[in-house]
């Protein structure tokens, strides 16, 4: 029997491992912070509650079969089991009802380069019943900003529009019916020349000035305040604009007296995020060095997560983060700093098994005072014991030699910097914590 | 469409899952602690890769599916995902290997009571090429019993047996032909009664003298030391017995050398673990006063971890924790702490929404503290977030009233206690911290 693992199904050595962990428990963390509670939901569900709102794609990736007569599916996102999850439980949720779950989804697509078949995504959802204050959006940029914060990344920027402008602007053209086409074509706009793009539009029918002005809207840049200055400026008469602009500059305000720097948001009118599931704000958050790497956390806010599964109202806001892609694109760019393959910061060497005792009292008091350690217990000369010492990196030694035992206390080596000098097992702890 | 769970798979609210993730938290901890690396591989593997050992219950309860022309299974446990790791990538591994993985299996039985088709199991194994030496399996005892101190769980004992005592017996009576049988009535022996024990034997066309010394040998008992003291008194003379009895010694003195309460070991030879994959030490954990969960944390040591992969020897000796089975006993019986449904520790209140910029700084300020925080936005009246707070069971409330906008400062509720003052921003955070 050959030892095989499926292509596109991530499978990390023990020093990549502790990376992508620490990556999990920085997201985590910051998800703590802000009161998202923690999730867990099966990764197997019934096919029809899994497939209840999706559209043909989904289907054709969706690892789907029978056991028994019951037809289940593997979940290929942490959104439909939430939706379901909210209707299920509704009436034992408090709301606002901030949840985040970190877990692995499935698709089965063709394997290629930075796709997987199997990999995490990383999900903050705010849910309320009938209304959402829109304050939570702002909320949700700053979690956005502290999770690559914390992550110790590159420099990002995180992109926001509110999905309300754009159509509210169509409206006001009289055109609100292009939506969809209009909506699909603004989605391309970064990948196709301008010409392009107003050629299209004319395809679709409209005049040259409504497109010029739809061109000039969605180009409107600056920083976030001219923006927003222009946008006032243009005076649309339009509800549904007008509420897109002002919960655009609460969110951008709220979010900076929440501690997110201006520096790393920027409007962005051209960002859309799919034709029909967001309704307000879409964040996307880019590397600055690394567009290729595309959108790394993306989301937004929408206005009825559980309808297929009831007629209650729960609008909500919330982001994913796909990291089992995002760590691939990291590593292949040489982005991690990825050190030894253990969690030891100290290992014990013994130069005979006799000085077993004091080897194993040194650990446990290491271990006591929450220091990871190990003793090396393999039978071996000691070249080969720092041969292995020096494989897995380990930060500290400590040695127990004939002098040591016979003293009752250490020599410590620090592998960065070389030194080392004979300790009582207290100042061993103290030098290591 | 009706919104519905699978049976046998457990979904948890958040006050409950809270408990969960702390505990998963207390066993990646203390597995960190003691030097094991994180793995984490696939739940879906190839079928072939899975089934590669198994035997006929497993293959009834597994979920086998076929997408395109690949025969998939979903993993059942995660020693054979190892087993297939180790073989794999063992040219990039330095050993001894430390490895836990705390993660869902999948076992499509018949769902009832206790029973949970997908289950997480978090384990941890030590292995080695060619040779483990003994000390790994103190170790393990060692892990035990930290792992179920930090879990501020009920008195626990952990059951410690070397399987090389009982064959080396057998070996000792010239009955090393019926090892098979009597293991497997070994297995059952505190479920029967003496008699029904001896009478199985002689139907098995054992003499009586030696049915009588099999029962007694058994059956040995007394604290560590006068168990060991027996055992050597037997006088055996069989090299397998031999081993057994002096890496049961050593185990049992290391672990007290780390820091094991001898308290909370007990040597108990009837402790068998199946028939034919352990070979050497084997563990057993009990709950004092729940006899009736079984064991809740159990493991051994091995001779060949990949043999179906490989004709490379990998000894390991390892552990494993059923969680989701231990949290439904506990939950079932009362025994876990359940607070409220949320990670926050202060929930900032606002008598108007005009006093968000004050509630945005506090949030910040607390969330760069570390400490976990939330703003309650939605719009109503203040008895209403008083309900709210009261329903979360939250710590502390931040509240921001006329008085406190006026003066920039906060009042601050200790919810347990009931005690309320008047509190600047940085007074507030070194009260909650």
């Amino acid at each position: 029997m050959t030892a095989r693992t499926l292509p596109g199904f991530m499978e990390l050595l023990p020093q990549e491992q502790i990376v992508m962990e620490q990556m999990k428990s920085a997201i985590r963390h910051t998800y703590e912070l802000f009161g998202f509670a923690p999730l867990d939901t099966p990764v197997l569900e019934l096919a029809e509650v899994l497939l209840s709102k999706s559209g043909g794609d989904t289907e054709k990736q969706i690892y789907e079969f029978t056991k028994g007569d019951t037809d289940l599916a593997m979940r290929f996102d942490l959104t439909v089991p939430l939706a379901k999850y909210v209707a299920l439980y509704n009436n034992d949720l408090t709301f606002p009802f901030k949840r985040y779950q970190i877990g692995k989804v499935y698709r089965g697509e063709r394997p290629q380069k930075g796709r997987f078949r199997e990999f995490y995504q990383c999900d903050i959802d705010i849910i309320d019943r009938d209304e959402l204050d829109i304050a939570y959006d702002a909320e949700v940029l700053a979690v956005i900003y502290r999770v690559f914060n914390e992550l110790k990344l590159p420099a990002f920027k995180i992109y926001i529009n509110n999905r309300k402008l754009l159509s509210g602007f169509l409206e006001s053209l009289n055109i609100a019916d292009k939506t969809v086409d209009v909506l699909r074509l603004v989605d391309k706009i970064k990948k196709i020349p301008e010409a392009a793009f107003l050629g299209e539009l004319e395809e679709m029918g409209l005049p040259a000035g409504v497109n010029n002005q739809l061109l000039a809207f969605i180009k409107t840049n600056g920083d976030n305040a001219a923006i927003l200055a222009q946008l006032k400026a243009l005076g649309v008469d339009n509800d549904n604009f007008n509420a897109g602009l002002s919960e655009l500059e609460t969110v951008i305000n709220q979010a900076v007296e929440l501690g997110v720097s201006p520096d790393n948001v920027q409007i962005d009118l051209s960002i859309t995020r799919g034709l029909d599931y967001y309704t307000g704000t879409v964040y996307e958050t880019f590397f600055d060095a690394h567009p290729e790497f595309g959108s790394v956390c993306s989301g937004g806010r929408y206005d009825n997560l559980s309808s297929v599964f009831m007629d209650k109202k729960f609008p909500g806001v919330g982001i994913s983060i796909g990291l089992t892609r995002l760590f691939d694109q990291l590593k292949n760019a040489g982005l991690l700093e990825i050190a030894g393959p253990t969690p030891n910061r100290v290992l014990v060497l013994m130069q005979s098994p006799d000085y077993a005792p004091q080897a194993l009292k040194l650990a446990g008091a290491l271990r006591s005072h929450n220091i990871p350690a190990d003793i090396f217990r393999r039978n071996c000369k000691f070249k080969k014991k720092m041969e292995y010492a020096n494989k897995i990196k380990i930060p500290f030694l400590a040695i127990i030699g004939e002098e040591e035992a016979a003293a009752g206390d250490y020599t410590l080596k620090n592998m960065a910097t070389g030194e080392q000098s004979r300790v009582s097992l207290d100042q061993l702890i103290a030098a290591v914590s």
